[in-house]
This record gives C-alpha cells, structure tokens and sequence, in this order.
C-alpha cells in the first residue's frame, strides 16, 4: 500500500520511455499527480516531456504545481513558456506567485507579460509581500458569500466558483469594504435549512491573522486552532487572504529544517540536501566554520595563557578534552531545549526568569554528578588529590555557566529579534570553551602552585 | 488581530475569578475553545472548574479536546470522573484513546468501565496498536457511504452522521468486506448533479497507507498529497481508520522536537520543557553526558599517549582546541544536512553513495580552505613553518573524515532501523576528537622529531 511512485518506479519509467500513447495514459490515470510529478523529476528530457503532456489539462495544472521549483524551470523550457500559459492562468495564486518569484527574472517577465489581466495584478499584488511573512504564503482564491445570502444560495454561489477557489470547505463573509466580518464551513451549510440566512449561522468575530504575520506563527496558530485555512487580513481588517492547511504543513518542515540547519552551524539551504549546488553548500558551511574558526582561537590564546602551567604540569592537559566537550555537551542539550519550546512556542520570552532558576538548578545536579565522575576519573589515573578536586570543581562550574549560557542566550538572541536557532551548539560550545579552559588552569593555579 | 487569549490573557483571567455568570458566559462565547484551555491552563482550580462547567456540553467537548495531557488529568479529577463520562464519550475516538493512555491506569480503568459498548470496543480497538504507529495516531470515525448510493442519498447520509465524523469532506467508500474501494470529497458531492451514483465520480484505487505505518511516514504523505486525511487500512486492505491534517501537524512538531532533542544528545521529552519534571529532565540529559563523558575519556587517553611530544614541545597544545572543534563543527553539519534530509525524505538510504560522494568532496575542499586559516594563524603566533605544515595538514585529514563519519553514521543508523538522529552532534564529535588528537600528534612525531 505504499504510494505507487515509490513501488514500481522503475516499471513507470520503462513504460514511459516506451512512448506508447496508450499506455502511458493508463500509468497517468493511475497516478496522483504528485506522483505523476515525481516520476518527471526521473525522467529524460524527452521522455518527461511526453508524460506531460499526454496528460489531460486539469491534471497538468496539479502535476505542475506539485513539482519543484527547479523541474519547474526544467519544464518551462522543455514545452515553451508561450505553450505553458495557460497552465501557469490556472494555478493556484499562491503557488503561482512562488514559480514566478523563483524563475530567471527574464522567463518570469516573460511569462507574466502573457498573462491575462486580472492574473497579473494577483501576481503582482502577491509578489510585494515579504519572504516568509503570512502575505507571501497565502492564496487569494477564498470564497466569500454576503451575510444576507440564503443558504442555498450560498450552496449555488459555492458551486460556481469551486473550480476556481483553493478551498470552499471554509467561506468568508466580508460587508461592503471588504472587512472581514465572519466564517462558515461547508460543514455549517450542508446541515444547514437552505432557506436560513448565512448571518444567522455564520461564527462572528473569526479568528485572522495580520498580513505581515511571520510565517512560521501563521502555520503554529493554524495547528492550534485545528483550522484548515486561516483568513489573513491588512491593516484596514480587509480579507486579503487565505493560508491553508497544506502551506501550513509546508511552512512547518521549511522551519524545522532551517532550525536544525542553524542549530547545526549551517546557513540555511534554499533546496533539498541533493538539490544544493556545490559551491552554494560550500559556502553556506564555510562562513560558520570560519566564524567558529577565530572564536576557538581564543581558546588558544587561553591555553597560551597557561603555557607555564601546562609545561610544568603537563597531566593537566589530559583533562582539557574533558572539560571544553563536557561545557559544550551541556550547553548544546540546554540551548536545543529553548530553541525548540521557542520555535512550538511552548515558552515565551517572558519566561526567561522560570527558564533561568530551572537551568541554575539543572546545571548544578548535572555538574555535582559529572563532577563526581572526573573526580573518580583523575583518582583512577592516578593524578593525586589535588588535580581531581581541581577537575571536580571545573566540570561544577563550567557546566552551570554552560547551562546558563546555552538558555539565556536562545532567549536573548529572539528578544532582539533574531533567530534564536543561531545559537548553534559549535557556536555556544566556543563561548564555553574559553570560559572553560580558563577556570580550569585558575583553579589550578590556585590550588596546585 | 493577535489570538484573544494572548492579548487580554490578564482581563479573562480577572473576570473568571470575580466569578459572575453572566461575565463568565460572555468570555465563552466570543473565545475559541482552543483558547479557552489555554485560559484554563493559567486559572486556579476553582476559576477553571468554574469557566468549564460554565460552558454548553458541546464546547466543554472541544475545550476538553484541546487541553494538554496534564490539564486533561487535572480538569477530570476537579470535576470528577464520573461526571466527565458524557463528555468523555463525545470525545474524537483518537484523542479519546490518547486520553485513556496517558492518565493512571486506575483513573483510565474507571473512566473506560462507565463508557457506553461500542465505545468501549472503539477504546480497545485503538490502544492495542503500537505507539507512533498510524494505528495510534488514526481516528475511527470516518464517513463511509455505498458505491451505489445516488450523491443526493449520500449527502442525505453525512448530514446524519456528520456530528460523529471528525471530517465530512473526504467521503470513503468500501464494499460489503469495508475493503476500501473509492475515495470522494464533499466538494465532489456538491458539485455532482443529485441523482448520479457514488461508484461514477469516486476515485478508484485510493491512496492509503497501512495501519502499522510509522506515523512519520504517514505525516510526509499525507502532506506530499495536500490530503485533508489519508485512510488507513489493515493487513487485508480493510478501511480501519483515517489520520487528519491536524494530527499530521502535531507529528511533524513532535518528530522535529524529538529529532533536534536527539541531536542536542538528549533522550526526547514526552511533554513540553516547562511541564517535564526536574528529574525526569536531568535523567534525559544525565544519561548522554555520562556516555559522551566515557567517549571523551579516549580522547584524554589519546592525549596520554603522547605526553613526552607534548613536555618537549607544549606549543602543540595551543591547537588542540582548534582540532577537535574543527572536526566537531564539520562533523555535525554533516550529520544535521542527512538527519534533517532523511527525516523529510529528501534523500533515501540507496542515495549513500551520492552522499558519500558529495561529503568528501566537500570535505576536501573545506578542510583546504580551514587549513589554510590555520596554516596562516600559526604562522602569526610564531611557531615556525614545521608546526605550521602540521595544523594544516591534520586540519585537512580531519575535516574530511569528520565529514564522512558525520553523513555516513546517521545513513547507517537508519539502515539498522535506529533513528538517525542519535547521531548527536556531541556524538559525531567524541568519535572525531580521538581521531583528530591521534592523527595530529603522529603527523607532528613523523615530522618534527
């Protein structure tokens, strides 16, 4: 029962290249048009070509929008830009704002120039909102019926325009400036008498999110709500918009990978793993990793400090591993926790004094116990009391600053308005380090010389 | 235009405790019941019995759905379990289930013992599949019409059910076994003239995706598909249950928090950070930093061995944490690109030689470029051109086995059936350090004594 494209993949692609018209018609009758899409990502030119277009038209529209951006490119240019109008006039509005923002401005231009006029104007209209803001995710195919509307007319409206609306599971209704003033489901109309008045049944004061609103607390409010589509109004309070449940899903895994790929000392990637061009990934990595490169320098210059200390006491040096990974280790655990009840918003920034006394208190059991076990380890190397007190206190401290550093910092960074993700735990570890070595070899001074 | 319950939080909080009906009515009314758990989250236990049993049956349902495990427990022993069983019954039959296993098995055996047969059976049905699983996550109550039944009888039909099916607009239909044969929308039954029969405007051959699919899988498809709901069969291809879009959403959060904690080198949560208790936090960190505790022990044994190169030449040292948080750093980029590329399903397992591939080019020329940095940076402290030549080669070496160690791990983890992700960074980073110490002070011995 696994989706079809995975399973007989190769079969599809034999009978495709085959060319026979018949039946590549069964495989495309057969197929969901997201996997229709999949099995073009596979294809030769010629052959992804055929498929394509041996597809009736509606089904070309579906697979078109399920394709990614880069085979949507492939695509454009394989069967024309001028052939493909009409397929980029039925898209969905969001996802047609989205192919024309990430084509070759040429192409695009191109492309819109052929559009008719009221497309045009929903492009433009679309493009101007900011990247991952509610406005650049939102479609602007909602069906909107009149308070005073019976419910069976409503049903005949909804019946209209269905072909041309992302979604008639919810409607909106606007009064005479387009402010939106309440929400109905099919659901509500279906059981509804046909003869009651849409104002009668309809929820008044619907929830709706600002047009600027960041994407990522979009897709979150949705989830809370359970909603299928969230209206998005401007500042005037007018529907401009919709975002529904599967741009939610999407705008959930892009940050969710943005996330972890900050978290892990990575500028975001725009594309798949496999998609990333070489020199794009190269760059993406090496700008973190040289950043990290001069800050872990200061735990050279720390070590350098100490020259004198390590020469004459050489089996200190047996615990720095020790003591910069166990800093690092608890700072990344700390900021992994705030970053990700950040992002779901289970804390919010006025629960910074809450997270602090709980990681103070954390850090402290963490610390006594892997105190403890350095200890033990420093007696079983035989290093004398006096080098395992030296341990035993360095591992208690550093982990209660590297607890406190990797929560308070996440916090910090979003009150500043910044992504909260970007303390890495590479970057956190390198604030540790330092720290670390220098408590370390001062402890030792202290008590050792 | 923010969601009520955050903005005026405080004046809700203040009415529900002053306590009058009336006020407490109003504030019912014009909240979500998403929003009213979150208000009831925050009361004392007399504001919030008081604001739940203040609010119709209907809406006690939906709050109640919508609480988290805690305050569910919380909310059931205020008011009483007996007193709870009508809303208990009225439950959707997955959060249902999820109910009944997350309360002490005392409570949960009473609750289960006052529910009317069938839903009792519903109850048993759902908790014997395997956690994470679809079966775990699916609802039962899905809408079930006949092939050949006319759309206005079938329309006739949700109307009747509708109140006890978690959606309406995707429509199934099985033969006289439940074998699921069709899939139709609500938008397909609106449009179609009345008097058609199901069987000719259904989907033949549905997309669905066994009971024992793992519910991560079933979240990536159904949001490949933009399904509202994907069904789920048994191993005889029965229809047994539907997973929704709004569940799908709260695995993907769940999978992406568990995944960044296992990455983070934490055990995962099972509630949020601000619920889970003080122990069992430190319980899911204490054990990684023990194991990564003894990992990192090697990488003082590594050092160990090579206590005399270290006495005649201490300057060495200065560049150890250079080494190791290089390698660190490299390694779990790799790991976060592949744990994050798998967890979508951007790459698969037969994709390894790809990745391998691609990581040691990468690798190379990152290390290149890194060793280069520390070339010149020693350089500037003076160590002379034979230390120099040594950073910069075992900067090179340990980039690009970090690089592979860090992609091919998470790759093989998934082979063996782990979850990739616990390939922590911290992890990835012990295994490199000990390599990264050996390899350095060897080229050193090999070229400078």
């Amino acid at each position: 029962m696994k989706p079809i494209a995975q399973l007989i993949l190769p079969e599809i692609l034999d009978i495709v290249s085959r060319g026979e018209p018949a039946e590549i018609k069964e495989v495309l009758e057969q197929l969901h048009p997201a996997d229709v899409s999949v099995v073009i990502g596979e294809l030769s030119d010629d052959s992804a070509m055929a498929l394509f277009l041996a597809a009736p038209r509606e089904q070309r529209v579906a697979v078109f929008e399920h394709l990614e951006e880069d085979q949507q490119e492939r695509v454009l240019k394989l069967v024309g830009a001028r052939a493909m109008v009409p397929i980029v006039e039925e898209m969905a509005s969001d996802d047609r704002a989205d192919l024309l923002q990430s084509l070759p401005k040429r192409l695009a231009d191109a492309l819109i120039e052929e559009l008719s006029r009221p497309e045009q104007q929903d492009v433009a209209a679309l493009i101007q909102y900011p990247e991952k803001t509610a406005g650049a995710i939102m479609t602007t195919e909602f069906a909107v019926v009149p308070a005073n509307a019976t419910v069976s007319a409503a049903m005949d409206h909804l019946r209209k325009v269905a072909p041309h609306r992302e979604t008639i599971y919810y409607v909106y209704v606007t009064d005479e400036e387009e402010h939106l003033t309440g929400v109905l489901s099919l659901r509500d109309l279906v059981l509804a008498d046909p003869s009651a008045v849409v104002r009668s049944i309809m929820r008044e004061n619907p929830i709706a999110l600002p047009v600027d609103c960041d994407q990522e607390e979009v897709a979150n409010q949705l989830a809370k709500y359970d909603f299928l589509a969230v209206p998005i109004v401007d500042s005037k309070l007018r529907l401009v918009g919709i975002v529904t449940h599967d741009d939610a899903i999407d705008v959930i895994h892009e940050e969710s990978t943005e996330d972890a790929q900050r978290m892990g000392a990575i500028t975001p990637l725009q594309e798949t793993y496999l998609q990333t061009g070489f020199w794009d990934i190269l760059r993406k990595r090496g700008i973190w990793l040289a950043i990290l490169f001069f800050a872990v320098m200061y735990t050279g210059t720390a070590l350098r400090l100490f020259e004198d200390t390590i020469k004459s006491m050489s089996i200190l040096v047996v615990f720095v591993p020790l003591i910069v990974s166990t800093g690092g280790n608890v700072g990344s655990q700390s900021a992994t926790l705030i970053i990700r009840a950040l992002a779901v918003g289970d804390i919010r920034l006025k629960d910074w004094g809450r997270v602090t006394w709980r990681e103070v208190r954390t850090g402290a059991a963490l610390g006594l116990f892997l105190g403890l076990m350095g200890v033990v380890r420093a007696l079983l190397w035989n290093t004398g009391p006096g080098v395992a007190l030296v341990v035993g206190l360095t591992v208690l401290g550093i982990v209660i600053w590297a607890a406190l550093v990797g929560s308070l910092l996440p916090i910090a960074l979003r009150r500043m308005g910044m992504d909260p993700a970007v303390a890495s735990a590479a970057f956190i570890a390198s604030i540790v380090d330092v720290v670390g070595i220098v408590m370390y070899f001062s402890i030792a001074k202290l008590l050792l010389f």
